[in-house]
Order: C-alpha cells, then structure tokens, then sequence
C-alpha cells in the first residue's frame, strides 16, 4: 500500500454555459467565421450568456444546519449545475432559457456527508442529482418535471483522491469525484494508469463513468469502463453497498454490474476500487484508405474478429476525413494503432495492415509505423478535443452541430449507417430548407459488430433550435430502433433517451429494476426521470 | 444465416446417481485398489444404489391435461433429478438418503411450454427447478423445504438446437438445453466454436453456463461465458424478457447481466445469441518447474499482467503435479499455452516463457513448444476429465475426495491457499483422525488477481459423510469470509453456498435483487432457496 499524493488544482473558469474552459472557446469573429461557412447561419453570433439575467430565484429549501458548510445557493453555482453539455442544453443556455435551476449545490467531502444529504432529501422530499463533472450529453443531470419539493445538485468533486494503491494487483481505491487528469497526475509517480481517456477526460470524474459505462478512446477488448471496475461503494437511502474486491467472481448476478450504468438512480457511487494498468511504451500506427466507407467494412471486421486487439481501430467516412485533414477526395480513412507494456507491437501491426489490405485497403505508407501515420493520428485527436467547443461556436451561429452514437452487429450495420445519413439528412433538409451533413466513423469495433459515431451538421431553425434537434433525434431514435442498435453505446441514457431505451429495455428487465429501485431509494429522491419514472 | 443441423444423440446411459456416464464409473476393484492407498477407507466399495430401493412415492399433483405429453412420472428419470453432482450428492445417493425427490419431470421443447407449465405452477404452488445438464455441484437443482405443494423439474435439454447462425457478426441463435458437444457438433461445420469448455462440458447445458456464470477451459481474458451472451431470452411468469442482439451497450444496467448468475431465481433461460470464435488453429505450449507453490507466483503474475492473453496459464501445486504425473519431487509446475485461429502464437509463447524464467521458473524443454509439454497436457487433460468418476469411486470407499475454488486478488493470495491448506486440513485430521490432503491450483488468472481451486481428499466418517464434508466446508467459507476471497469463482452459489454468500453479497444489493423476484416471480416458484429464501 502506498500513500497517494494530493491532486494539482486548476485556476482556469470553467463554462457555466458550454463545454469545457470557458477561455478556449472561439470568440465572436471565429464564430462568425464558422458561421459564413454554412447557409443559414445567423448574421452574428448570440452573445454569450450571463446568469445575472437568468430568473434563478432564492432556494425553496434551507440546508440542515449541520450539513450548512458543504452546501451552497450561489447564483453562479446554481446555473452551472442546472444541465449537462448537451448541443441542446448549450443552445437553452444561449436561449436563456436553461433547465431548472436546482436551490442547492453539496459539495460532500466523504461518505458519510453523502448518506445525512440523502437522509435529509427523504424528510424534505427533496430531490437528489449526483453531479461529477457535468458533461453529460443526454440530460443527465438536470430536473425535469415538479414532483419535489426541491432540487439538490451534488457535486461529487470535493472527493478527488486516490486512497489507496495496492501494487500487487494492480489496483486502486479511488474517490468517485475525481476529474480524468487529477486521477492520472496521482496514478502516474506509480507508473500506473486507469488507461480510461473519453473525449470528456479533462470534464469527466471516475464516478460519472461508472454511473453511465462510459466509453474509453481505445477500441477493442475492454471499451467501457466496466471492466476496470473491481469493486464499488454505493450510498443509497437504504444502505451503503460494499462489493468485495475480486478479480472475478460467478457468485449471482454481479452486484457490480447492477450499479454500472445506473445512472445515480439506484444510488450514488462513493468510490470505487479500479483496475489500473502499466503505462504502455510500446506504440505503433499507420492509416489506411479505402474508396468508400461501405468498402472499408470487410477489412474492418477481419480485424476486429482476429485476436490482434489494437488500441485504436477508427474508421472515417469521406466527410470525417475531410473534416479532420486525412482525406479530401471522398476516401474512408482506417487509422490502426498498436500499444503495449509488454513487448513491441510492430509485428501485430503488420498483421493488421496486411488484413486491411488484403481486404482492399492502400496503406497510407509502406513502413506501416511512420511520422506521417503519428502526424495524422495527432492532428485527428486535438481536432477531436476542439469538437466541442467548436460545436458551441456554431450553436451561437444558430446552426446545428450534434452527435449521437450507438452501436449494432456486423450484418445490420451497412444498413443502420445508410438509413441514418438517409432520413436524418432529409428530416434537416426538410425542416431548415438546407442540405445538411450526417458524418459517419467507427469508434469502438468487436468480433460481433461496430459502434458507429454520427455527426450532425445543419442549418438552424433560429429560435426554435430545441424542438428541432428533438425532431431529429426523434428520426434518429426510430431508424435505431427499426435496426435494433442500441439508443446509446457510451452516452448513457439520461432524459434524452428515455423514450428510446424504454422500447429497448425488455420490459420484465423494467419491472426488475422499478422493483429494485423502490427498495433502495423508497422515496423516490434519486435522480428521478433518469432510466424510471 | 444459415441452417443449423440436427444435433446426434447417444445411446450412452447417464448414472442417476453420480457423474456422467453409468458405464465410465470405476468398478468394484478399482474403488478397492484406490481405497487400499487411503489410511481409514472402507474394505469394500458401497453397493452402487438402485432407484427401486428408494421410496419414491406418488406424484403430489397430476400434470394439466394439455400439457402431459411434456410431463413424466417415472421413478428413474425423478431419481435423476433430484439432485445435481456434487460429493454431497453422490454421498446421499449412496446412503439411500438423496435429496427430495421431484413429483414431475417436465421437458418442454419450445417457449411456449415454458411458459404454460410456469402458469401451472403458480396456480397450483408447485416448485420448479430448472435443469440443465444437472451437473451442478453447489445444491442447484434439488428442493429443499416444504412450502410448495410439489415439486417440478425442469429439464430443458429437449431444447437442444442451433436455430440460426450469423456468420457475418459470428453469433448464433442456442436453445439452453443443449449439452456442450451436441453444440460444438452444430457449430463445426460452419467452422465456429463456443470455445467454452468447462470440466463438465460434457454433462451441462448452454442454459446451465449461463445461469451459473460458468468458468471455461481458458485462463484469460473472457474467462466465463458471461463475455459471450449477446442477447437473452428469459421466460418468467411476470413475461417473457428478450434482450437485442448488441455487441456492446452502454444503455443502463446490462439486462442480460442481470439475469447471468440468476440460478433460475428470476426466470428460465431457454435461449440466448451467442458470440463465436474461429477455431484456433496455432497451437503452442510449454510447462515450468518451481520450487514450489509460492515461489511461482510472481511469474504467473507478471505473465496474468501481461497482455499475452495465454489460453492456458494453469499453476499446479507440488500435490497436484504428483497426482497428475507432471513432478514427483513436490515441484510447482506453470503450464502454459497459447492458441489463435490469426497468427503463430510460438513468438508469444516465448515471451511467457522468458517472463516465467526471469521469475525463476525452469524451462522443462528447452523450445518451448515441444512434445513433451504437449504430451503433459494432454496427460493432465484426460487426468482432469476423468477425476469426478474417481470422486465418486472414492466415495464409495468411504473416503472424502472433493473440489472448491475461489478468486482472490495477488495482494490476498498467498496468505489464503496457506490458511485454507492449513485450517481445511487441520480440520479433516481432528474430524476423522487422519491426515488430510488440500492441493491447489490456479485455473483462471488475471491482471488483479487469480482462482485456486482446491481439491480435499480426506479419510471418511463412515455413515456420517454428509455432515463430515458440511463441517468441512463449514471451515473452508470461513477461511474464504476471513480473506475476502469470493464464495465461488464458477461453481455458482446453489444451495450449499448460500452461507458464504449471503455474508459476501452487499446487503442493499440483496434488497433489490429481493425486490426484483418479487417483481418477475410474485409467487416465488422459481427455484426457491437458491440466492433467496
């Protein structure tokens, strides 16, 4: 066991209203600039928003005197926990018209905190939202609806430590409210990583990944985050769960399994024992291009059922490439990586590339491990890290610019893409007057299937931006559903999705988990709306 | 897709009493020749039991008219399905003592009878224990009680096909009743492969694995076949759940890892789309001597923290490597292997070795991948298939000759084989006045830890076995609570682990899942006592 060291704090201003720093978004000319790039796009950009003109109003509830110091009703703390991060929440922001604003934020400091709010929110009828790093995408972390008497956010950020490391097993216990970089500044003296990098890494906390099984940036073997998860700690109203730590276990349906994913309804995770992992040395990438997306599949597949496992297998449509500086002549881009802490990977690389071109791929270069791969793979993960802010800049411009991911098996997967760009570019067509552009890459593959990542770019419909990005997820949610892919593969479900994962969701898996959830949270206080009624 | 074939039947005839095939059990002179090795064995074998001594009596209830053509009465086939395989089991067949025998013996061949006998049983109290293979060795498949009117088993090996095969996302469609080579016959002639393959694999059932969150042959990675479910469909009498075909899904707690592990508490699995594998066909092995048990350990963990990924990484202790012709001179020895249907796997074989060497283990030849380490593994192989027929010859001398396993992290390990050998033997001596043997190995490893699997061969208590082995087991769940070590790695938790379990499994977590029976099971017919009361 070692001691953990404290994590570096930050003096940059988060947005209350966008993503990420609120001094890395473009300014008013960028946004301009975007904007002249695409028909319909207002003339300027809508200012930038500012709480003092929202109409928060004072807490309909006072905090118990005993919880008093964790507890806060500033405005400004106020308006940056009422929603997630969302193209639609962004857009209600700039609108002035944001979610519901909770009467309090908690920032609890340890377990125990977490059970005496929760106790209070019972007595109160106060409603709880376990809040991390607030970059949900899928209306996670707001309330909807007036069935409480009030509406407590907590903030689970004050607990950012890693407790405990234990060398042998590689494994460590960790606080649920630490951010992505705080979590790998105190992992990496041990020359240890969680390896868990979402594209919200820098405004993401380890107990938000639980919660909603996020995604990781690598593509094969183990993509969420569940299988990092060795053991959890649970605070509900009913009690404190505390899973045993274990490599594996076939002892019942695992208790693990059960709190991943759900989404801080069942409970609100504390802390977690992960599985961590050498930082890999071993590195090695190429690209590859194919005439067409469709035409790039095969090759795809051949790898993804080989054992070869690569840490990245991204396939780009034409318009990723473009967009990104790969390709400008309508080629899908494979970009293949290989890591590892064990031994060179040039080998399994090569095995790779010569599937891809056994399947008809043109290696970008010959050594299949050159600069120019490295290049093009750096240049794709800052564009990826820029998204969105840049998404923000362009919801300022009135334009709509959103994405929605989900996941499905190899043989319905030329369909689901085609059907997808289909009648979600039409419905934008049809809705704003413009064309619009559905991008399409592949972020996570599998011997049984793909995980494809969709991007929307359209025209705005000004002032009436949230019903029309309802229209179209509505499109989106229903070609999923008539393929059966699934309404979310790392986004989680939040409100956004409810209606698409309650026709997914076998419905006696429902009754199981209302059951479920009127035995732990009797009162019904836990992020209510989120995967329940 | 393509069709599935018919898969061939045997004529061989299973032993209702103990494991496996009648005509494979040792006979007289053999279970005499084994018991002349052991201080306090019987002089002769008890006489193998007969159904006809057994008072069997009448069927509680009559089956419904409709559905009696899927429904027997007949003495043998109830003796068969009273109880499941463990030494526990096969010690009370002998002593004329089994466990309840079930009233009804159903065999439905589609859901729909699933369906209308559940109907029946809810209506007419009537308990029922699926069956699969009837191979479980943790109390399973019997009854225990009196709250029920009667008691129907369940046995769904009429539903034995491969309906359909998805050979572009390399999945198919099972029915659960089928029994491991049944389904490998189905599978070869498409070139696939489930790839799992327990110790009872040919005795046990898809369903069986999947109810159980069985453990395969191979000791990494995807360990147990939870990996491998990509849908369920699971008949409860709340209705029938049916999960989408998904290779991956971050929507909301997994349906389908609810119901793995559930034992047939919550529902009747009666088919599931499961994901495939090419056939390996590289093949590489090597075996490696320690100086003992211990001394082994830092290799197999580097080699488990690796991400070699062996198929093989099995660790047999100085007893263990006795008993199986791999050392007499109280040696550890690691056997390793590798498989994969891409590429060689001699270069990766290699690098295990190394890692296994610079951890002080001695190569046994010097390749690496020579006949000698595959003729061990073979040797240990058929040594492996063949050990619970000797089990049970044992138990006919009187002796006590039984397995449990476990999981624990690196960190915990040594200290729990040491208590177990220790406690479990001290145990056995003071219990029958003589010594006892306790060898282990590790069948399963993993980045964070890894499962022994203990094998205890003790003299007996003559007409007292029952409760000899239940205080024996009595000491070994206390050992694995002291160490927080899992109750069972993949043999389920049953009946007889339900102590252990109950102290191991968070107690809001036993709230929801107490909650979710009541929700799919309202009458609570489903195989009560296991997981719940």
């Amino acid at each position: 066991m070692a001691d953990a060291t404290t994590a570096p704090r930050t003096s940059r201003v988060r947005s209350w209203w966008g993503w990420g720093w609120a001094d890395a978004h473009p300014d008013d000319a960028e946004c301009a600039a975007m904007g002249a790039l695409l028909p319909g796009a207002l003339a300027r950009p809508l200012p930038i928003p500012r709480v003092a003109d929202l109409d928060i109003g004072r807490p309909a509830v006072e905090p118990p005197h005993t919880l008093a110091h964790l507890v806060t009703a500033d405005p400004d703390v106020r308006a940056a926990h009422a929603m997630g991060k969302a193209y639609r929440d962004v857009i209600r922001a700039l609108r002035g018209t944001p979610g519901r604003i909770p009467d309090l934020v908690a920032y609890p400091v340890g377990d125990q905190d977490v059970t005496e709010l929760l106790e209070w929110a019972c007595d109160h009828r106060v409603a709880v939202i376990p809040y991390g790093g607030g970059s949900s995408v899928t209306g996670g972390v707001e309330y909807r609806g007036d069935a409480h008497r009030a509406v407590l956010s907590l903030d689970l950020t004050a607990m950012d430590r890693v407790l405990e490391i234990d060398a042998d097993s590689r494994s460590a216990r960790i606080q649920a409210g630490v951010l992505g970089p705080a979590l790998e500044d105190q992992l990496r003296p041990h020359g240890l990583t969680l390896r868990h990098f979402p594209q919200s890494f820098e405004f993401s906390t380890l107990g938000g990944w639980l919660a909603t099984r996020a995604g990781g940036h690598y593509a094969t073997v183990h993509t969420h985050i569940d299988d990092f998860a060795q053991s959890l700690r649970v605070v509900a109203p009913a009690g404190v769960s505390d899973s045993w730590r274990l490599p594996a276990s076939g002892a019942g349906p695992s208790p693990d399994r059960f709190f991943l994913g759900s989404e801080g309804a069942l409970g609100v995770i504390t802390e977690a024992w992960m599985r961590l992992q050498e930082r890999p040395h071993h590195k090695a990438s190429a690209s590859l291009s194919f005439t067409d997306f469709h035409a790039a599949l095969p090759a795809v597949r051949a790898i993804a059922q080989s054992d070869l496992a690569p840490a990245n297998c991204r396939l780009l449509d034409g318009g990723e490439a473009a967009l990104s500086g790969a390709a400008q002549d309508g080629s899908a881009i494979l970009v293949l990586g290989f890591e590892s802490a064990t031994a060179p990977v040039k080998a399994r690389l090569a095995q790779a590339v010569d599937l891809a071109r056994a399947h008809g791929g043109r290696a970008a270069e010959p050594s299949g491990a050159g600069n120019a791969a490295g290049a093009a793979v750096g240049a794709w993960r800052s564009a990826f890290l820029r998204m969105p802010y840049l998404r923000d800049g362009l919801a300022r411009m009135g334009a709509v610019a959103e994405t929605f991911e989900t996941a499905t098996t190899w043989e319905r997967l030329p369909a689901l893409v085609d059907a997808v760009r289909t009648e979600v570019g039409a419905a934008a067509h049809k809705a704003t007057g413009h064309p619009a552009t559905v991008n399409c890459r592949l972020t996570h593959v599998y011997p049984d299937g793909a995980a494809p990542y969709f991007t929307v770019l359209a025209a705005g419909r000004p002032g009436d931006e949230v019903s029309l990005w309802d229209d179209l997820k509505a499109v989106a949610s229903d070609v999923l559903h008539r393929h059966r892919a699934t309404v979310t593969h790392h986004h989680a479900v939040g409100r956004d999705h409810r209606p698409g994962y309650d026709r997914q969701r076998p419905e006696p898996f429902a009754l199981a988990l209302r059951a479920a959830k009127g035995a732990l949270d009797p009162h019904g206080i836990l992020n209510p709306g989120v995967l329940l009624d």
